[in-house]
């Protein structure tokens, strides 16, 4: 990144800076890869740029569909220019089939396809590990509102119906992901930080039988090789589509 | 316990023997402590006693105020003869003060008085480690309708507000506490398990100044030592005002 502009935060797997237009950031998408809580880390080169892409894609697929996001336009393949959001510390995680930690701490089998989805709430802090956190322990904590809660939860809700079936057009099964918002200079709440197979989980519907092929960051974290390919593979169903 | 009683079940500090009568059964409380879900282990001599004791004059205080409980009667001063339940595999935790786990999940510092008290769900299940569970898992595992859930809620709401007022008056603040609940025979939700200072946080009211002088499990939990002289002040402070 040019020295214009200046890093204004560095994450495990994004950069941002600051644009010259004060409303706006521009994030940065690293080629590292980090897993429980950055406890295993790697570099893959390639990933951040298709990270980039992808959630470009996703972010305009989901304002046609009048979700509102803080994407705005490509700088370039590793870069996004995007509205500058307050980031509210909450991970919001929506599940459509059981997998990864929520089999970890309930007797729900991984593979079962839920009733209905699941929305499961994280702290977004890294001291104390991301835990699960209720509704009741936001509130206590006045993280936000709880009107601003409720429709923080409904966005997801109706993001996650226009995903699924998004993927599901391109032969993918969208088994959960992580959404992240906050708030923009009007104070609206707007989904931000990136839609990518980093956060999303997403299996591959064309094969033979009932394996579970992983085409996300399951592949770095159950040591499964072939990440790049999986982005790839993910990168060019998306375009191939559109 | 006597020849003709059947062990129905072995907890990690009481067993469950059957009664003549099928309507019943009959709990012992053991000398054994766990903390960290058994990960730390000890004997304590007259411990199983003093929560007996404890738990048959706390079910007392909270039938007295039309709080339905398993309790019936002593048997003797290590078991009580109790309505025999199918537990709900859930731990209700109520705090006033934050403590213990919820500091280490939130942000909230210990000793902070809560606005309001706070509910935290747990499963009860030893071999997931006891998670944190939301009500939307709850509801999505169908463990309970969301109905007796409310009611168990309410109970615990009620209850909290009995043993805060009657610990108060024997000058000890209940920082939380942990209830299960079951159906009875009659499928009637009613509070089961025990009421003592091994799943109550007691601080000691009577002391100098602002240190924390914890009555309770806490001691063994922390390496604090004198258990038992603490559960007997707890015992004897209840007696002197009944």
């Amino acid at each position: 990144m040019n020295n214009q502009y200046e890093l204004i935060y560095e994450g495990k797997a994004k950069k941002v800076f600051s644009h010259n237009d004060g409303d706006k950031v521009i994030i940065e998408f690293k080629d590292d890869a980090t897993a429980f809580n950055a406890l295993k880390k790697a570099k893959f080169e390639g990933k951040g740029k298709l990270n980039c892409l992808i959630s470009a894609k996703l972010f305009e697929i989901l304002s046609n569909k009048n979700i509102p996001t803080h994407f705005l336009e490509l700088k370039n393949e590793n870069a996004m220019i995007a509205k500058k959001i307050k980031v509210i510390p909450l991970e919001i995680v929506i599940r459509n089939t059981a997998y990864g930690s929520l089999c970890k701490q309930t007797t729900i089998k991984p593979g079962t396809v839920l009733e209905r989805p699941l929305i499961d709430i994280y702290l977004k802090n890294d001291q104390l590990n991301d835990p699960l956190i209720t509704k009741e322990r936001i509130e206590l904590m006045n993280l936000i509102s709880s009107q601003d809660l409720d429709l923080i939860i409904d966005l997801t809700l109706k993001i996650n119906v226009i995903l699924k079936s998004f993927f599901n057009n391109i032969k993918l099964r969208l088994v959960d992901f992580k959404l992240e918002f906050g708030y923009d200079l009007n104070n609206k709440i707007i989904l931000g930080d990136e839609i990518s197979p980093d956060n999303c989980r997403l299996w591959d519907l064309n094969k033979k039988n009932d394996t579970i092929v992983s085409l996300d960051k399951d592949r770095f974290r159950n040591d499964l090789g072939g990440l790049i390919e999986a982005y790839t593979e993910i990168n060019r169903r998306i375009n191939d589509f559109i």
